[in-house]
């Protein structure tokens, strides 16, 4: 079996984009947080840290916990917990998946399955839930771990809903739930956790947990469109991957509804061949209308989140963690 | 992909030993906790839970709860959610280990992975980790929800050690410590979480956790013996399946103590070849010296749990959870 240390992966290193610089610091705190090898004795856990951290990701999440959190007062230590569960855990959904799906690769990096057994990365996996876990149960709030357990529930019950449903073309509500189940619980957790860790009051938890629901709902949204429109150099993975899994998204579902014969393939059961599949995905790249239709519902989606972002105190705060939400939709990677 | 209702189980019901009549009813309770389907819309998961919880299992590591929070006053509902989460995070490890180990048959039934793809397998675990989770953190404590945290640390930094490490002979620590990661910090978080509830000292709760800790290290040690002198039947899998897979346990220490031939076919690096293994499992099954010394190390551990425990105040109810964990030893299935 190889070890991650056979081959260790390039220090991606942080490219914060502009809109993260007032959540740097945190940030950097976080990265230690994610990588400290402190208690672990078994040395193939830290390779395993230093592994699944150094693609960097965008870091999304934690930076919205992080600017969430910057709306109140908190202690910086219990939101540095709850941001490195969140991420954690998301990686720990990324290490499963990715084996489920049998992929070979993410962030343009060999995936974890592609160098340890299956049975490892199951276990691995489970390792990196056990140890969001923990920083979950560290921030000392109860409530906090409550709402993380809650977001677990919600993303495995999507996780499975979607392997044995995947068949097919989902209605508009299987696609919205699958994809708050899949992000948006997440970032709705990350958002609602700040606002308990800062102590504020019912009305603004609930809008916290509102405005990261639906900045979560857009950026998926937006993943799901830049699987289409993206290149394979930036998305670090073949253009077209869902589709072609089998996994229908909103711009598949948007086009499909105005070629009903295109729609047929999938409808009666069993998956398209694959010439079709290749010619939807090139047929979706060049329609502008449907990608357009489908960024109208990202930023939808964004347009709801900041309604419920301004029930909060205006302020510099708030300005930045808006612009984290934009950011979300208007990236192109 | 077949579902779980395309063969249901046989509802083996509670074959409750007498020495478990003073929980009985807090494990109906239990029962019903494990497979309320409130909340679950996902038909296929009320039928994973009535899969994965029909065939009853000893539910021994719920009775250490019950019988350790009979030692003081807790609330019976955080009590029960406490078993839940124990036994649901068991039964979780237990569906993610077929599936590592290719196991086809566990308590005499099909596994899950016999049924569900691999990648179905993996997230039906992953759900029922998060619903053990959510079990523990329904308790409302957060010192309860760390002791979990912790636990599920230790077992899957155990679960990941035995899969790299399997080749060649243990040390007597190694085998220890897979033991205590693997089965005894479930039985000590058990304990030691219901001494949190009933709002115990931190003496008495470190006793409990001392406790369960022992309790579980002897229970895990008779386990370790039964594959060796069990009958199939009795199992539920074959006899020797441990040494088989490539895990040597105490009784097959303590045989290769004594037979350095044998143990040199194990600590060349290379796993001996088959029909060398079946001999030396017939070896340790008609070994009553072997056997013996195996049965005087659980013993070892019971007196040492029963000495922590002694230091409780002295009961009817201490009496009861003495008898539980001597029934954990003295077991013959």
């Amino acid at each position: 079996m190889t070890t991650p240390n056979a081959a260790p992966p390039p220090a991606a290193g942080l490219r914060l984009p502009p809109v993260l610089l007032p959540v740097a610091d945190d940030l950097a705190r976080l990265e230690a947080c994610l990588r400290d090898g402190e208690g672990i004795e078994f040395d193939l856990l830290r390779q395993l840290l230093d592994w699944v951290f150094s693609s960097g990701g965008k870091r999304i999440r934690p930076a919205m916990v992080f600017g969430a959190a910057r709306l109140g007062r908190a202690d910086p230590e219990a939101v540095t917990r709850l941001a490195a569960a969140i991420e954690t855990l998301h990686t720990a959904t990324l290490v499963h998946d990715d084996l489920v799906d049998g992929a070979m690769i993410r962030r343009g990096m060999p995936t974890l399955n592609t160098r340890w057994s299956a049975g490892a990365t199951v276990l691995a996996g489970d390792w990196l839930f056990a140890r969001a876990a923990r920083f979950a149960a560290d921030t000392g709030h109860i409530r906090v771990m409550q709402i993380f357990a809650r977001m677990l529930g919600t993303l495995t019950d999507g996780e499975l809903r979607q392997m044995f449903g995947r068949q097919g073309i989902p209605t508009r509500e299987a696609y919205a739930y699958r994809i708050y189940a899949k992000t948006a619980s997440l970032f709705e957790a990350a958002t609602e956790a700040a606002g308990v860790l800062m102590g504020a009051g019912p009305d603004d938890i609930d809008a916290l947990a509102a405005f990261g629901r639906q900045a979560g709902m857009a950026f998926q949204i937006v993943d799901d469109i830049l699987d289409f429109t993206s290149t394979e150099a930036r998305l670090g993975k073949p253009v077209g991957s869902d589709l072609r899994g089998g996994t229908v998204t909103l711009p598949a579902l948007i086009y499909l509804d105005g070629h009903p014969e295109a729609a047929g393939w999938w409808a009666n059961g069993s998956a398209p061949d694959a010439d079709r599949v290749e010619g939807v995905i090139e047929a979706i790249r060049g329609d502008a209308d449907v990608l357009a239709a489908a960024r109208d519902a990202a930023r939808a989606r964004l347009a709801a989140a900041l309604d419920a972002l301004r029930t909060l105190p205006a302020g510099a705060a708030r300005d930045d963690l808006e612009h984290i939400a934009r950011f979300a939709v208007e990236r192109d990677t």
